[in-house]
């Protein structure tokens, strides 16, 4: 099966770090597609940015011209999962979603470790909307920003483990999702620094996709994300009609 | 004052009937300058298409030459409230939120009554993320699309008032907020059938904005909402830099 | 148009400073009438006071002999506002509820500073009541009591602006409420120590109060504020039958 | 020991049966002291008169010179105990939180059939108050005012049971709290028709409040429900000071 | 009238303590009978040893040949609550919830506290599951094991009492309930060190069971508590059929 | 990679149907073990059987001689997941858990239906306690019991149809679980007669547990999921110590 895997950032560099990731978790069979946006930030950390990018992810996957099995939309906390699923007959799957709905079968509770705090908010509205803040101990911010993370890698690995460790021990999360990813050695440090199990988010999302996709499963067209309804769309350069 | 209100379809009769409700209910001395879409939509009915609104009702209010003190986003349920608290300096007000919002003070719990069952999801989605659940009774749908609300008034407003009354009657709604506008007398109509206050999102919008703007308050920029980081956007041709 | 301001205190000079504080906030155009409650503690701070400040409050109000076209209740966390609503045909404000509900549009969280320890229960039930607790960071009390805030402005001044910095840090409120009013300058402190918006109760009531008029809305007496039943009021003398 | 069982209605009649129904459920040993409101409504049913019967039980019980170790408020959904609370050392039991908290032990879920649809709001608020939401799977009314049910007793248990039935079937109830009094059958009749736990408020009251006696347990005075700070109460006819 | 107490736990100096908290609670006329469970772990403190305690408790109370009126479940945050309900005709309390629900008369919040850090979650899924968790401020852990608080008592009274102060003033607690047992003036330590009124499970449960067997009250068995179906039961060696 | 799918009923044939379901929806390379309980109930359905179950669970998997990488609890809304998780270090996965999670990656609601009545408060319990309740539309019972629907098998795919378009039409579900396994062409039936994915939990969890055990994770020991501590179990005939 073909699983294209959507970064959200414009920057090659992470969506091969993603690509990476996701071939590494895919069964033997599972063929990765990673996916730079057409469009938009260079990394996306706000509403606007994250806004931009759901488009961007949309529009980009609707010009992919091979077929495909399933879609992941690889950024954390971000807008247009949603609209993924109307516009798609094959199931779509969120890192976020993926990743807390992981944990949940691991322990009794799940902490999100990411980088900016002003993301925190996007992060928790995601997993709001998608019902999954019941178990949610807290999500933190490491304080660094997504483009920071490839400059400085053991600092960005020591700040990040720093959350993790607190996490655990004052808002008593038993599993960590890694809220930001492609950092050598990453889960290991926290794993080794706070003893619980560590969820990387894309690599999580493969394994749900294949597995969707091996059940004969994929989004229920009865109401929300029915497909869109025949509509003149003005002054959009990617409609396509 | 000068208020933006922007339309998030792109059918500029929608937005002239948004100007005319928004300039009803202003104050002497405040400028409505109603605004349509750059791009999308010719009306919004789900998630691609709100998604697609979202982006393009930001770079429409930053494509704004003129100087502005408050903006409405004018679309029920609609995403990307958030972007423009991001980009902008003045006060931000979603009119999903004024209704709701101001339906609060005049009952113990209110409905909403929309045009299609498959916005339904959106609009609850709405309030939630921005906390105005707690008393919202139902999200009711009329099956009427929003362009078939232009051709077919009568029958629109026999619809709209029928799932108006079922709220107060069966799910206890004390109030009713119009999630769609623009006809002639709709309001007066669910008022004589169902006796209960029916609140205007545009007009509602209109005063809250006023209010902001008179005592000196706008979005705070201490995180959720901070300017956007300055970023390389990539082939985006709204972008402005 | 003409809007009580009714204090919830017995204190002459606290009406005095919620009359200056509403009339500063009014549109030209309105006439703010501030009345001290009839009868009552003179200042309210716990459930005893508060009942009984509710009672005088209606009782104020309804021996009002003039016409006016709103109501103000004045006072932060007390009982009270839904008999009102009952007794009344013009629309009602609460202070909580309109500062909530204003800084619900200005940041994602707010929190509310206020007096003393013990009326933070109260505060948070009336705002868990009106349906404004989903965005509540916090409640948070300066320790000192309302007299006490006459008497030494510039330490309440103090203790108000730590605990706002600390919702701010600590809590994560992107707007601040005060809960207590009438000190000059202390909104301005708050604004420069934390850097986020600072909402005033009284204020934003008035604001809301007029809306409401303006748009013709009033509360819905379909059920739950419908007007009190014909009945026999025993030995109640402010009763007028 | 002695526990007083305050009437919310100052109509002699209710007193007189709500004694009745407590002196029933009292141990040996235990005396009822029934006492009736020394001003306010003939029967509560509503905001203003609930506040009204809020503060004149608390006079009341203030007045009363005998000693006493426990008090009842024994109207259903009515304002008040809190300051109860506050003013008293004794114990303070609320006939709608007793019949909750006892239901709450023989069933999974409970319902309260009440009188007037327009104390449904007012019940289900003291509820949320409280605690006892969670597992409440419904409030009904009969539509019967409280002086009705003295006058035609047979269709005052009809149309209770009726909605009894109903609570079970369609709401799911596993146990009735019944929300009105004093009608010779009224408990049989509905265990008769539902099959389920009947639980009367006034009489689960006593049993809570002989059981706190007992164990030599009252209220908390740590912050909630302090004793009232020394304070001048103006014109206040029931101030003892 | 006769209760059972039946401990979770196999050792039998437990049990005596428990019996004697509870004949001390217990009214004249009552008889208290102490059961140790017939299989099962020395001391529960974990999911495993919870649900082995569940399934002793009730095959400990079937096999029980003296009829009885009321039992009580005497662990805290153990499961099997349910299944008694289902299995007996008379009442079932779980000194869990009795203590909860007592605190809840006494104050706007209250806190657990218990032993074992890893018996904190067992706890919070107990209440949720009744629907107490509303005025929860906290469970918290004394990080002392069920047999080492009979080993040094001394130690445990004080890990305990530090746990209940930094209750009250850190999370807000009004009252406190002991999750774990038996130990001589531990409540007096902690009244004296809190202020606050402190609940015994066991006690508290014993005046429930006395109230409802006096009210003629029990379980519902119109759906979630319904008898067991006539089943094969196999290879259960307490089976009787 | 091995793992055991563990009946919760004692009655071989379903173990038989659920190890058929599990087989195929495993992977190339995945052996799958299913295990009749050692002991309990023919069939699971209520809260004493299922306590039962749980015990039995644990104790089959604890005797199963040969290593395993993963284990599936197959009954739905039973009690046990939480024990065997202590006591195992490899992945656990409960049927009911897995549907759910799976369903929400498919849809915005979802909607169980299962066997009988007094089955649904176990398995709204079991959601609730797994953080999965927030997007569960309704849970549902077909009226018939576990046994029936081996006997006629037309008739029980007919009643479960039926709901299952209930739910999809009046509780707004957009995906449908199968709470009850086994049948022949009722997951198709389902599908055709409500246009909706249909998820069978067995399925999921297979899928589920493979992904666990690809990935390398496996449940956090932190804390509430800790081994067991050393303890003398007594009289228990599996105890293997």
């Amino acid at each position: 099966m073909r699983i294209l895997v959507v970064n959200v950032n414009t920057t090659q560099s992470i969506t091969d770090a993603i690509g990476k990731q996701a071939a590494d978790a895919a069964s033997p069979g599972t063929e990765i597609v990673p996916l730079t946006p057409l469009f938009g930030a260079e990394s996306v950390e706000g509403n606007y940015e994250s806004y931009l990018a759901a488009v961007a992810v949309m529009e980009t996957v609707r010009a992919h011209s091979e077929p495909f099995d399933a879609v992941i939309q690889a950024g954390y906390g971000e807008h247009g999962r949603e609209g993924l699923q109307e516009l798609l007959d094959v199931p779509v799957v969120d890192i976020t979603e993926a990743a807390a709905s992981t944990a949940q079968f691991l322990g009794r509770s799940y902490s999100v470790v990411t980088t900016l705090d002003r993301t925190v908010p996007l992060i928790e509205e995601r997993l709001a909307v998608a019902g999954l803040s019941a178990r949610c101990a807290s999500v933190r911010a490491s304080g660094l920003a997504v483009l920071e993370l490839e400059q400085d890698e053991q600092a960005a690995v020591d700040a990040i483990t720093e959350q993790a460790a607190r996490a655990v021990e004052e808002d008593r999360a038993e599993v960590i999702c890694l809220g930001c990813g492609g950092m050598a050695g990453l889960a290991e440090r926290v794993v080794e620094r706070t003893g619980v199990p560590v969820v990387d988010g894309v690599a999580a999302a493969v394994t749900i996709a294949e597995s969707l996709v091996r059940l004969g499963l994929s989004t229920s067209k009865v109401r929300t994300y029915a497909r869109p309804r025949p509509k003149q769309i003005l002054n959009w350069p990617w409609h396509t009609g």
